[in-house]
């Protein structure tokens, strides 16, 4: 299954893509959030569909789509799990997964526009696998990790450097302006994502390839992952679990290339579908 | 006004002190979640209770108080805001805020168990002033910072210091465990707390003082640290925010001493009342 969300920002409502075409499922009657996920909502839904795709409106290609997960409890990252990522942020390969979190407000659609924040001079990309929680997850086992996966999704880990490296302490403030975590285009249950330890996954900026690698490359693998987080919190369904990102960020190039307006981003995930988002400056909403 | 909620973990109810009897609001139709606190759900809760508190039903003493935010979306806190308690930890002041995140699931009710994390040897203590953020906040001016402020709430920020510091990367790690954010026991609106700027703070473990301070110790107020924290994120209604806690934690001693099973933790700020946690070792829940 492949789960997506459409419509205005913060009035989404949830569709399922099925081969190419894009249905409208409001009329399940829930959203894919904590209670969705947590629930039987993925059964449900599947039972829901049976023969009824083609009686379900379709939702036009015009329409915007939004991210695919409503309300996050966390979004969880990992930072340099990739070998080439880590030497090139002149970082030691780490000995165990490094972890922080984005707020989730800075969740957006997968093709919104990225907003370079006031006083922002750093703003760069991370193409990142990242997985959706199905199951709450506490001190799991790493052979029972891929019963607490709802699905995969493509993510762009925005990241103002100057914020994350430079302003005292923890990467947080860099890693949470609003916009800097579009996700999507759609959630794919793991029959349709593939082997996720094989995924290819590339990063444009206004054309020209800036990262390419494979998830093969990771460091930490995502069941790794989940037993390891499950050590220090509790994993709730719809949280998300940003993977990491390979070689090729603004950061890592001599000298530095940052975002500016009107840069354009296009990232793609093998079997999660591609995102696009235009750079924009921060104008006061007034 | 003083919030609070009460009942079975998960299944809270709200609820407001009057003098000192404590009354079930759940006829009101809200909760104390983001839609409330940013909504006009003060405003409306305060209309709601006019010449009615007689007629609420009362809460007994021996009824549970859970956390008095419902499902926060984040829980914002900051590192090392006071001297001597950056000091003690052989860190430097710092220039600006050190903003780091705890996970919501780590959320619990002020009196219930702290649980000392699987492998965990150095669980400590943290008495803080937290702010429930009320308003949206985005860029904004620390003088109009106080039109975001919902409340003020008694927190302990438990940290599991060889997470946080030992196991490489971000301080998240060690911040996050399942109870170690005990908040409440209620929610005072500013005009209860008093001048938050000079409220005493204290923390015992087994009847020995601890931590005794002040929050006029505050390196960063709570308006400039409203103001710096919406340059980098969003604040959203029902946020936390925990300022920082002073000398006194558990790291700071020669040798340092750390929480085992069955200590007794208290601690208060003046007009937000107290709390008490008991700590118990993590058993597994078969």
């Amino acid at each position: 299954m492949k789960l997506f969300r459409f419509g205005e920002p913060g009035k989404e409502k949830p569709g399922v893509i099925i081969g190419e075409k894009k249905y409208d499922v409001s009329s399940f009657g829930m959203d894919f959030d904590e209670d969705f996920f947590g629930g039987n909502g993925m059964e449900e839904l599947s039972k829901f569909l049976l023969n009824k795709e083609v009686s379900l409106p379709v939702v036009g290609d015009d329409v915007r789509t939004g991210p695919p997960v409503k309300r996050p409890g966390k979004i969880i990252c990992i930072g340099l799990n990739f070998r080439d990522h880590a030497k090139e942020t002149n970082a030691p390969i780490p000995a165990e997964p490094i972890v922080f979190f984005k707020a989730t407000t800075a969740l957006c659609g997968p093709n919104d526009n990225v907003i370079i924040p006031k006083n922002s001079v750093k703003t760069d990309w991370e193409v990142e696998l990242a997985v959706v929680v199905g199951k709450k997850a506490s001190y799991v086992k790493e052979a029972d990790a891929h019963k607490h996966i709802a699905g995969y999704v493509l993510h762009n880990d925005y990241s103002e450097r100057e914020f994350q490296l430079e302003r005292g302490g923890q990467w947080v403030k860099g890693k949470s302006c609003d916009t800097f975590a579009p996700l999507g285009p759609f959630i794919a249950t793991p029959e349709k994502a593939g082997n996720v330890d094989d995924l290819k996954m590339w990063l444009k900026v206004n054309g020209q390839l800036m990262q390419s690698s494979s998830t093969s490359q990771l460091i930490f693998k995502v069941p790794f992952l989940i037993h390891y987080l499950s050590q220090f919190m509790t994993l709730m369904p719809g949280d998300i679990i940003s993977t990491g990102t390979p070689h090729g960020v603004g950061l890592g190039f001599k000298p530095p290339i940052y975002l500016k307006s009107g840069d354009v981003v296009e990232l793609g995930i093998d079997n999660l579908g591609t995102s696009t988002q235009k750079a924009v400056a921060y104008t006061q909403p007034w």
